[in-house]
């Protein structure tokens, strides 16, 4: 008989760009996500988790027709008796699923609907270095209400949840612009060709990679790029690319305008108009973020918004949609600071971009305002943590009726990375208490002293690989992160003791001590049985 | 020009069974599992987060070269330059994965690996009322752990984890039986041809659904079926189905043999030993479970525990395996009676049927024993929440090398609806309070209102519908399950007033008051704006 052809091993690997988390990795996400969870339920918002597997038509990207339908999704066909089924794709966003919940379901719903979403979603793109095709994301939105107090509520809950995981007041950055504004400046430019509208919105998105210089060039002639290939521009003359310019810039125009003023105030005397001044200048400068009286000072946001909305209405001309964008934003820092959220916390800041040309009206981004280093020692920016704005025609491709909505997205690796970089999440994660076996006829009795110790909330565990090499039971408890390790044998049982090894002193000793302390210091001691859970407490709670 | 062909509106559906989650549907899960996380925890067990996409290759039921490789999963193939790439899947459990996440990792995982996972799987089977194509697994296995102590960890911790959710003491049983004694009666009743035991197996697996008489026919010549048609039976003879009938009927039998030892040692005067017996007997017996002096009784326990395994060892003969599938429960029976697990919790049980082809040596089952009223007012068992037991050759596919494993999975969802039919989960959804918008104009000092409340903890939103009827508000606010609502026009506001509506108190009135009643007890209320956070907190807390 012939031998049967041995089938080669399966490789043991997880498939291209998606990847395992551990332990700590998990909890650490889950305890965040219930921190956000938390935030949000307090703000009215309900939980939705939609399933996971939506069809092709309903996620709307993609159609069945096309070539290739799991272009950017991972989709398949159904087979269904004909072996012609509809086709199912993974979602790529929460966005999508919320439009399709939303009219599925809009007649038991209330209005508004106020929902937050959390977990994976699956993009079919490249993978790239911490580049996944699956990963989290977490999204609060509001659906079917028009007024911007909803866009409001939105920015005040982020400043919230931000505080609520661990961020401080102070270091993070709430801004707040409004596409209707830059449709309004480019009105007031006379620019009335979509395309070449959407071509000015495309070139403003570049604005935080290629800066002032280059969306300048972009917009004109067009520039040459670091490959030196030339790009070619909008072709706008240098007097039409002007207003949008001072769009981007207003912070820095509105800034110098104060200085300016506050200056010929202090020149004429007038000490207390000059310090109001100074301080709705500073109030949103960087080198002040940490100084209360400063940051927090509510005249000075005042001013400064003020300011602000005042140079806004300069630059839109008369634009119907520029004012009425303008007035949005007048509406939102009215509602915000009435609730005591100011400049320090978030402001309006027509130099935020990204999303503009996919929002409809107000825009908001987070930022993380303070410094880490990166992996070559450099300082720098943490930048971005979470995205929103407002969409008015969620459901229109289901139902054919425009509803309102506006939501914000955070970016759930990058926070709970700046959470980690700044030690505010992590560090030492918590080993259990190791009972060790000496003896394995005790079995019962190891296991008796782990139920004593898990009875009185202290993790534990009794080893359960091969007893036989003692050693390698202490290398285990090491593996394990334990903060102390207990060791009985015939002799503790008789005499009715156990040895506790306290492993985080051990560990400390063995770093710095010398010889001598070494041995004064000793790092395992004998307590009775009966004592055995406080003294292990004492060194769960580092107070041994 | 011809106007461009219209796209037919998307359906707003779920694909055929898939369904989504709201609001408490999704956060009592998620309640649920983080209390089950903290308990594993505990045990030293470590989360494990794997992809929710796996090669088809590693989950390893269905191979690429397979006709329909998506029989059972969700799968598709990869687009790699040649159109030809990896097939992928959506995992269809979590023990699959571990078995992927443990070879590929192992060098980094301490031995044993002690892990959890919970999340969703996925099955691309027919969908029926209430089977859906998507959902919950909650896992913990030990890897690693060739003794039984890890099996007998895992019940302890199954025990607590069930009170630990809200299912008292006496309302769960945790059941343990070994494929080893089957095994071992097979092997003393001279069986040795494996499809012929494979076939026992097969028709075992029907105990709960056949009862025992169908085993027996089955075991033997065949029976009919409801429908009329016959099913072949194994073909044994009446001597060779005794000694299976023994196994799985073990319970009575040693409840029979005690009640008969018992009855005897009153008639011999020894009333003390005829009532250790007759607790014994009772300690497992249904009728006592919330009776603790005679449920927890550790020597009833003891001896109903030595009962049981002496018969096990009369009806496997002189069976090796047989021999060391009762040592093996012997062991799991001494380790959890010196954790304080007794009989009422934990019990060994050979009629345990379900897995006991699948896996290789202890398995268990918990089981609810109270009853609940179904959709058709008749009292029945909720029977089976969690389930498990040794697998030994968990990642021998991609390794070549047996590594032993064993764990539980709960499901989720039976556990979930067990706790809400008993009304330990849900009830009253907690609603947001409603701070209702009487002139659009002052929604900043709503908005300031509503953030008060949240600053006291206490959930609230704004009305941000259309505000015109206010009819249409306070419905709103019903629908929300609001307990209060707040109310201010300019009157109010001059007068630094609010009014106050206690919803919870008016529902009560509406239900049960005459109209003299109604009269009496406003459930609106007029209070100082500085007093608002205290009164609605009142009502909050029921303590209005």
């Amino acid at each position: 008989m012939a031998k049967p052809k041995k089938q080669p091993r399966p490789k043991a690997e997880t498939p291209k760009g998606f990847r395992d988390y551990f332990g700590a990795e998990v909890t650490e996400r889950g305890d965040m996500l219930a921190k956000i969870a938390a935030v949000y339920h307090r703000y009215g918002f309900e939980a939705l988790e939609s399933s996971a597997v939506e069809t092709v038509e309903a996620l709307g990207k993609f159609l069945p027709d096309v070539d290739r339908p799991n272009e950017g999704v991972f989709a398949w066909q159904e087979a269904d008796d004909d072996g012609r089924g509809d086709w199912l794709a993974l979602r790529y966003d929460l966005t999508a699923p919320l439009a399709r919940v939303y009219a599925q379901h809009r007649n038991d719903l209330p209005t508004p609907y106020r929902r937050f979403a959390m977990g994976p979603v699956w993009r079919n793109e490249k993978p790239g270095p911490g580049r996944f095709r699956q990963f989290y994301q977490c999204d609060a939105d509001t659906v079917g209400a028009p007024s911007v107090a909803a866009d409001a509520e939105i920015c005040a809950m982020l400043a919230d949840t931000l505080e609520e995981v661990g961020i401080p007041r102070g270091d993070y950055l709430i801004r707040v612009n409004n596409r209707k504004v830059l449709n309004g400046v480019l009105e007031a430019m006379g620019l009335e060709d979509d395309t070449q509208k959407d071509a000015v919105l495309r070139t403003i998105d570049k604005f935080d990679k290629v800066g002032e210089a280059g969306v300048r060039e972009l917009l004109g002639a067009g520039r040459k790029d670091q490959s030196g290939a030339f790009i070619d521009g909008v072709g706008l003359g240098k007097t039409q690319i002007e207003p949008v310019m001072g769009f981007l810039n207003s912070f820095a125009v509105v800034q110098d305008k104060l200085a300016q003023e506050a200056s010929r105030a202090f020149q004429e005397g007038d000490e207390a108009r000059g310090r109001k001044l100074e301080s709705a200048r500073h109030c949103v400068a960087p080198e002040f973020k940490n100084h209360p009286e400063i940051a927090a000072n509510a005249e000075a946001a005042r001013i400064w918004n003020t300011r602000v909305l005042d140079h806004l209405r300069t630059i839109i001309g008369d634009s119907g949609v520029g004012f009425a964008g303008v007035e949005e934003l007048t509406e939102i820092a009215d509602l915000l600071a009435a609730q005591g959220y100011a400049a320090d916390r978030i402001r309006i800041d027509p130099s935020v971009v990204r999303g503009l040309g996919y929002y409809t009206g107000p825009v908001f981004e987070a930022e993380l305002t303070f410094e880490i280093t990166d992996e070559k020692g450099r300082p720098r920016q943490f930048g971005s943590v979470a995205g929103g704005g407002r969409y008015d025609d969620l459901v229109k491709r289901f139902t054919g009726q425009a509803v309102p909505a506006t939501g914000v997205s955070i970016g759930v690796d990058r926070l709970l990375a700046a959470l980690r970089a700044t030690g505010r999440v992590g560090g030492q994660a918590e080993g259990p208490v190791v009972v060790t076996v000496m003896d394995r006829a005790r079995m019962a009795d190891y296991q008796a002293m782990v139920a004593r110790l898990r009875q009185a909330g202290i993790r534990a565990e009794v080893y359960l690989g091969n007893p036989k090499n003692f050693g390698n039971q202490l290398k285990y408890a090491d593996r394990r992160g334990s903060p102390a390790a207990v060791i009985a044998g015939s002799d503790e049982f008789e005499r009715g003791v156990v040895q506790i090894k306290d492993l985080v002193l051990g560990a400390q000793i063995a770093e710095t001590a010398t010889l001598d302390e070494w041995k004064e210091r000793p790092s395992q001691f004998e307590c009775t049985l009966d004592d055995m859970v406080e003294r292990v407490r004492a060194i769960v709670d580092g107070e041994a």
